[in-house]
């Protein structure tokens, strides 16, 4: 059941990415991330590519950093702000670009009203309904615990508030995330109805076509956690470290099979990817000059792909006043848009003064 | 071992009651109300005139008016705003003045920075703790259902919101409230300790002298939802119709005997804390004319008690602008604090930009 709801999702999904391009002004776009670290290059083929593929089109999109919900399951907290600029870094660095006036970059702790909608919300959503949430459920299992925080508890409500204050339609999702737009399209369907209103859109998940991108063990998807990863901001020479360190297999004849030869066949596609050449063009290149050929192809095209983003993020890095202020325009763009909403909200509450 | 933690909160309430006297600037005091119908005689005498006495005492009072509470466990919302007027009236007609600059009066709902608090505190607070809370509990029973909406299922988390984001440090409660208060405590000291700080206080329950007002059946305590009570605002002809309906005994020799003449003597009471005299005492002078005579003496007692309060309702009942002024006065003195202590807050946790 839950397979055939993701299926029936991805074929809409399909149906909004063509209108996307055909009818721009028509979206609004709520995507995010969470400030514990750099983005890698999981991280830039599997979202800002899209992200930036978006920006291209001129939609409207609110890049959310949800400074908030690392409390949900982190305890550190001593470097927030830091985190928060080197996102800001990385977005900026590969091209995200606020100076269109389409593209908002925000943490979402500093809109007081977003947040406020969390309260509204909460009171259209049963305690049951999160208790059958998926994540909620997978996080209770892996805390080895049978409680949780009340802040993750909630989460996917808060969440709901983070698309819809400002009235995004399209999210862009991964499969995990499809039960958190189904609740939050519940929600706008519940508020619009009981307060007799059309103040929230039913925002729709868009599954874009990104690759899913291994890490250096060649296993399991690139991720800061599982010290895998190589981050955008890495140097060359870190770069070519990293993928010498990079796991594949005895056979000095390199062949593109993702299924058998999964790690060799990462390389193949990151190579690829930051190159424009065909993986299977990439393993005949390299024909029987075995793993090191390939590593030194792989971190030649990740440099050659990545050096204007890096060169660019080293000028960014030395005007902290520059991201800040992109920070700040970000926020003010993203409480103006929530006040508006809130102002709404209260009125067809019946609330206001 | 809940009513020991009771005791022992009634005993320590005794002493900030003393305190409370001699250092009035040392306090902070939030109360409130959830708009949901006119104050009745049950609310006058077992809340607004300790409100009165704090006034008089020239502690500094933000009085709260959950209009999102309501929310929580109601389906009605067409009124709202007229239902936070009419409780803004009755506070006014009686007494409680924002002219003197330290009573505030304002609803919840339009405090943005206040309601954000609610989600680093849900961080605080693990769900098993919001299980057990008794109110939560209750309302499940209530509800005959296994399930609550989550707003209701989190509002004690809400209401350390509403508690703190003032910084008071006194919180007039009655008995029920008292796990409420609790959780505010360690979540203000959770807070405090786990971001290194001192922005929250702990805040004490007062466990105000006021009498238990029962309603005209003379055996539930008064309430408007048991349709048992007389409205602050009543004429004095709906008065005396009223307490011509309330239920007495057959014995008409009148004697003040709550245990077991709880109809009379509750009459009694209410003659008693409009009149200034000793329910014995009327009840003397009442003797053996019975409960008609008792009832004329009551109705009178009210009237007369209650006269210049409801003439003051009549006159600013003229002037919805002036209560409108007094709103949106007490709406921008909490958020100033509000903003105040969100900003400290975004402090200690590192996340300002």
């Amino acid at each position: 059941m839950k397979n055939k709801s993701f299926e029936i999702a991805k074929k809409q999904s399909k149906l909004w990415e063509y209108d996307l391009s055909q009818n721009p002004n028509k979206y609004r776009v709520l995507t995010g991330d969470r400030p514990t670290g750099n983005l890698h290059l999981g991280h830039y083929f599997g979202s800002i590519v899209n992200r930036l593929k978006l920006q291209s089109l001129g939609i409207e999109t609110y890049i959310l950093i949800a400074d908030y919900q690392v409390l949900t399951d982190r305890d550190i907290f001593n470097d927030n702000s830091n985190y928060v600029y080197e996102l800001a870094l990385d977005y900026l660095a590969c091209g995200l670009d606020p100076g269109n006036y389409k593209t908002h970059i925000f943490p979402h702790s500093h809109i007081p009203e977003l947040n406020q909608l969390t309260i509204p919300f909460l009171t259209l959503v049963s305690s049951s309904e999160l208790n059958k949430n998926p994540t909620v459920k997978e996080e209770i299992t892996a805390s080895g615990m049978n409680t949780i925080n009340a802040g993750m508890y909630i989460y996917p409500v808060h969440q709901a508030a983070d698309i819809l204050f400002c009235k995004s339609n399209v999210v862009p999702v991964g499969k995990d995330q499809l039960p958190h737009i189904e609740l939050t399209r519940k929600i706008a369907k519940r508020f619009n109805k009981k307060f007799n209103s059309n103040i929230f859109p039913e925002p729709v998940a868009l599954f874009t076509n990104s690759p899913l991108i291994l890490g250096l063990d060649g296993v399991q998807k690139m991720s800061k956690s599982r010290n895998n990863s190589i981050r955008i901001k890495a140097t060359a020479d870190e770069t070519v470290k990293l993928i010498k360190s990079a796991k594949t297999d005895s056979n000095r004849r390199i062949s593109y099979d993702p299924v058998n030869r999964p790690e060799v066949s990462n390389l193949l596609k990151l190579a690829s990817l930051c190159s424009d050449k065909n993986p299977i063009d990439i393993a005949d290149e390299v024909g029987d000059q075995g793993s090191g050929k390939l590593k030194q192809i792989t971190a030649e095209a990740i440099n050659t792909y990545f050096e204007p983003i890096r060169d660019k993020r080293k000028e960014l890095e030395k005007n902290k006043d520059y991201v800040r202020d992109i920070l700040h325009k970000g926020i003010s763009k993203a409480r103006k848009t929530a006040i508006e909403t809130l102002s709404e909200v209260t009125e067809v509450m019946n609330m206001k003064i």
